[in-house]
C-alpha cells in the first residue's frame, strides 16, 4: 500500500470511526450473535488474490459489527471499563505507524525514554510514593494487563526470597506460598499455576463481609502456620478494587505483615487506581508506600486504549534478577554501560510496541484537570444510581460503592437476580455482569464510558426497576 | 475529543503517518541519541491542564523522532524485520476504535470467531498439518510474541506429562528438564524460568558447525540420561530459523526422539515460518505434523504490525487444563455451552484486543499470491547479497542462508567484524547486528522491509565492502 492509497484508505478508517461513535447508540450493547454465526458469513478459505480496501470496511459493516458487544456504549456497565479516547486512539496510531521495537533501549532510545518519563508522571497524578519514581531505584513500565503484572511481581518475590536461587534452580513444590483476598482477581491463582507453584500454592484470605475486604488476623494467621511448617510467603497481593464487588483491601496493615515474613507486596488496582488522579481518592493509596509494586490499568478508566497496565517497582533489582538474560544478539555498548533501561528485561515477551505514545497523547490532551473530571463525573453517576437502589425495598446493595461499581441484588433471592439480569441484557438496552458476594449473586453495575451521561443512567435503573 | 475533533486530528495522523513513510529514508536508520537525550527535551511534569492535539505532532517531530531508530527504513538490516504495512497499520486502528475485550467469546463474539477464521486461513496459506486447524481438537490464537508461545507450551507441556498435577502441585525442582538449540532465541530459557523450573531444566543442544542445526544424536542422549536419572522430558523446542543464523532444525527427527520420550514438541518458527507462504519454502513444514504445538509472527515478516505471533496446538485440551480458571463473574451460557472458544484461557492476560482485524486485513489486501510475491522479492535480494558476500575473499559465510538472512564475518577476525558493524551502523546508512556463532563473532543481515529495493542492497554492500 502506497502513501498516497494510505492516506486515502486511512481517511476512510478515520471517517468510519468516528461516525461509529456518532451512531454507537443505534446498535445493541450486547452481541446478539449465535455461536458460529460471524465465522459463517465469511468466506472459509483466504483470497487467491488481493482485494481493494473497501472490502474490508464493507465486510465490517456486514459480518463483524452484528457480532461486537459494544464495550464503547455509553450503556455498557458489565465487568470493568474498557476505556478509549480519540487521543489514545490516534496516540496508538502512531505507534503502528512507526512501528518500532523498543525492546532495547538501543532499538529506539525514544520508546524507552517516553516510557519511563510517562510512568513517572503518571506515578505524580496520581500522588504515589517517590520510591516508584525512576530517579531512584524504582520505575515504572507498561504491562500488557494486570495478569502479566501479578504474574511478574509474583517471579520478582519468589527471586528476593530466595536469595535468586529460584532462577536458576527453580521452585520447590510446597515451598513457597501466595496470599491475597478470595474476591481477588482470578489472575493470581493463574501467576501461581504459570510460575509453577500450582494452585495450591495460594491461599485465599477470609473478607470482611461488610466491606469485602480482606481481613488482615487471617493473613497472619495464615502466615504464621505456613512458616511454622517450612513454608516461606513469597507475595502477598493486596486488591484496591476488587473485581466482584470493589472492595479495598487494607493495604497498609496486610503490607506490614507481609514485609515481616519477607514477603513481597503487590498493590493490585487495576480498575480503582487511577481515580486518585482526583486528590480526595488519595485515601486508595494508603499504605503504597510499603508496597514493593504497584499496577493500575489506564487501558480500564484513564481513556487509554487496551493494552496499558502500569507498572512500578520501587526495587527493579529483583525484577531484573528474575528476568534477564543477555545473548549475544542482544549485546550493545548502551547496555553494556548499564546507563539505560532495557524494557524486555521488566516483562515476559522480548518484543515490545511503542505503547506509551498513547499515554502519553491521553495525558497531554486532557490534563491532569480533564482526567480528574473524567472519574469525578463518574463517581458521582453510580452515587446517585445506588441511591436510586439504596430508596427501593426490593433491592439491596452488597458492598460499599465509593467508586464507580454499585454491587447490589433483588432481595428476592439468587434466581431472580439472574433473571433480572438476562432480561435487561437481552433487551440490548444496556449490558451489566454479576459476580458473588457473601455466598449470594449480586449485580455489578461499573460505570466507566466517556459517552455515558446521567440519562443512560436513569435508563438504567428504569429498566432494571421494571421487575 | 468528539467524533468531528477525531476526524480531523485522525486525518492529520494519517497524513503525519503517509508522509513519514515518504520521508523515511531521510532519518539515521539507528538514532544517534545519547542516554537521557529524549527525556531531556520533554517537560519533567504532566500538564495541569489539557493540551491540543497538534503539540503532540509537534514534539513527536521535535523530540521523539531523533530518538527513533527507523524499524520500516528500507536499510534496516538488523534482528529480525518488524514488518509494518497499510492494511496491517489501518485494521489495528480499527481495533482501537472498536475497543472491544474478546477475553470469552461472549464479551464479542466476532473478536474470537474472525481470529479462530483468520488463524485457519493462516494455516492453509503455510500448509500446515491439518491438526493445527480448529476443526478438530486443535486450533490457533493470536499470542503477544514468540517467547509467550514458547511459554504456553511449556505450561501445556508440564499439564500433559503431570497428567494435571502440575497445575494445583505445581513444579517439583529438578524434576522436569527441557531441550533446545544452543542456537535458540533467549525465550526459552526465560520460559523456564518464569514457570518456576529455572534455567538449570534447560538443556542446549549441540549444533552441527556447518549447519548450526541442532543435533538430534545429542537430544536422544541428553533425553537418555535425564530419563535415566528421573528426570521427566517435559518439552523439546525445535527451531525453524534460529536468531544467530536462521538454522533450521531437523524438525521430524527431533519430534520423532521427544514424542518416544513423552515430551510435548514445540516448533519455534517465529521468523521463517510465514515463508512457507510459497510452496518452494514448505520443506520448512517438513515434521510439523508431529509437533503438538508451532508458533509463527506475521509481525516479523508477513506485513502484519506487531504483536501479532500466531500459535497453533494440535489438542486444545492441555492448554485449557494449564491456564483455564472460570470465577464467578466470568461465568456466562455461552462458555457453560462449551460451543464455544474463550482465549483468555490460552494465554496468560485476561483481556485482549481485537488483533485478528489487522491480520484479516492484510490477507485481504495481499492475497495469497501477493504474500507469496513479498517473500520471494526478499529471498532473491538475500541470495544476491549473500553472492556477492562469498565473491570478496576477505569475507566469508558462517551459515546456510536459504532464506532472507545472511550471517558472515570479515576472516581478519572477530575485533575487525566488529568494529566494521560499528563503522556502518554509525554512518545512519544502514544497520544490521551481530551474533555468535562456532564461537566466532558474525555479522546478520536480514531483509524483511516492503521498502527495501536492489539498490539499497547494493549500498549496504559498497558501505561494508568499502573495507
Amino acid at each position: 500500500m502506497s502513501p498516497d492509497e494510505f492516506r486515502r484508505h486511512g481517511h476512510a478508517v478515520v471517517d468510519w470511526i468516528a461516525d461509529y461513535y456518532a451512531r454507537i447508540e443505534s446498535f445493541p450493547v450486547l452481541s446478539p450473535a449465535s455461536p458460529g454465526e460471524v465465522r459463517a458469513s465469511l468466506p472459509a478459505h483466504p483470497p487467491e488474490f488481493g482485494e481493494p480496501f473497501e472490502n474490508v470496511l464493507r465486510d465490517l459493516d456486514r459480518a463483524i459489527l452484528p457480532g461486537i458487544t459494544h464495550w464503547q456504549h455509553p450503556s455498557f456497565f458489565a465487568y470493568f471499563p474498557a476505556n478509549a479516547s480519540g487521543p489514545a486512539i490516534l496516540g496508538d496510531l502512531l505507534a503502528s505507524g512507526l512501528g518500532v521495537q523498543g525492546m532495547l533501549w538501543a532499538t529506539s532510545p525514544a520508546a524507552t525514554e517516553l516510557e519511563t518519563l510517562v510512568l513517572d508522571w503518571l506515578a505524580e497524578l496520581l500522588d504515589l510514593p517517590g520510591r516508584f519514581r525512576s530517579s531512584g531505584a524504582g520505575g515504572g513500565v507498561i504491562q500488557h494487563t494486570a495478569s502479566d503484572a501479578a504474574l511478574v511481581a509474583l517471579l520478582a518475590g519468589l527471586h528476593r526470597v530466595s536469595g535468586g536461587a529460584t532462577e536458576r534452580a527453580g521452585v520447590a513444590a510446597g515451598r513457597y506460598a501466595v496470599y491475597t483476598s478470595g474476591q481477588t482477581h482470578s489472575s493470581v491463582e493463574k501467576a501461581c499455576r504459570i510460575a509453577g507453584l500450582g494452585a495450591d500454592a495460594l491461599r485465599k484470605l477470609e473478607v470482611d463481609p461488610a466491606t469485602q475486604a480482606a481481613l488482615p488476623g487471617h493473613l497472619r494467621a495464615l502466615i504464621d502456620a505456613d512458616r511454622a511448617a517450612g513454608i516461606i510467603p513469597a507475595l502477598v497481593v493486596a486488591s484496591v478494587g476488587t473485581t466482584g464487588t470493589g472492595a479495598v483491601d487494607p493495604v497498609r496493615e496486610l503490607a506490614r505483615i507481609a514485609r515481616d515474613a519477607g514477603a513481597w507486596v503487590h498493590v493490585d488496582a487495576a480498575w480503582a487506581g487511577v481515580a486518585a488522579v482526583a486528590p480526595e481518592f488519595r485515601w486508595l493509596n494508603d499504605g503504597a508506600e510499603l508496597a514493593d509494586s504497584y499496577a493500575t490499568n489506564p487501558h480500564k478508566w484513564l481513556l487509554t486504549n487496551f493494552d496499558c497496565d502500569a507498572f512500578w517497582v520501587a526495587d527493579r533489582g529483583p525484577l531484573l534478577g528474575a528476568l534477564s538474560i543477555l545473548p549475544e544478539y542482544l549485546r550493545n555498548a548502551a547496555t553494556d554501560s548499564a546507563a539505560v533501561i532495557d524494557y524486555r528485561d521488566w516483562h515476559v515477551p522480548l518484543g515490545r510496541r511503542f505503547r506509551a505514545l498513547k499515554l502519553w497523547a491521553v495525558i497531554r490532551w486532557y490534563g491532569a484537570e480533564g482526567l480528574r473530571a473524567h472519574i469525578r463525573r463518574h463517581v458521582a453517576l453510580a452515587q446517585e444510581f445506588a441511591s436510586w437502589v439504596a430508596d427501593d425495598e426490593r433491592f439491596e446493595l452488597v458492598a460499599p460503592h465509593p467508586l464507580a461499581l454499585v454491587t447490589f441484588r433483588l432481595r428476592a433471592g439468587d434466581d431472580q437476580t439472574l433473571a433480572l439480569m438476562r432480561r435487561v441484557n437481552g433487551s440490548g438496552e444496556l449490558y451489566l455482569s454479576h459476580t458473588a458476594a457473601n455466598g449470594k449473586t449480586a449485580l455489578r453495575l461499573a460505570i466507566g464510558s466517556p459517552l455515558t451521561e446521567r440519562y443512560h443512567i436513569e435508563a438504567a435503573w428504569r429498566a432494571l426497576s421494571a421487575t
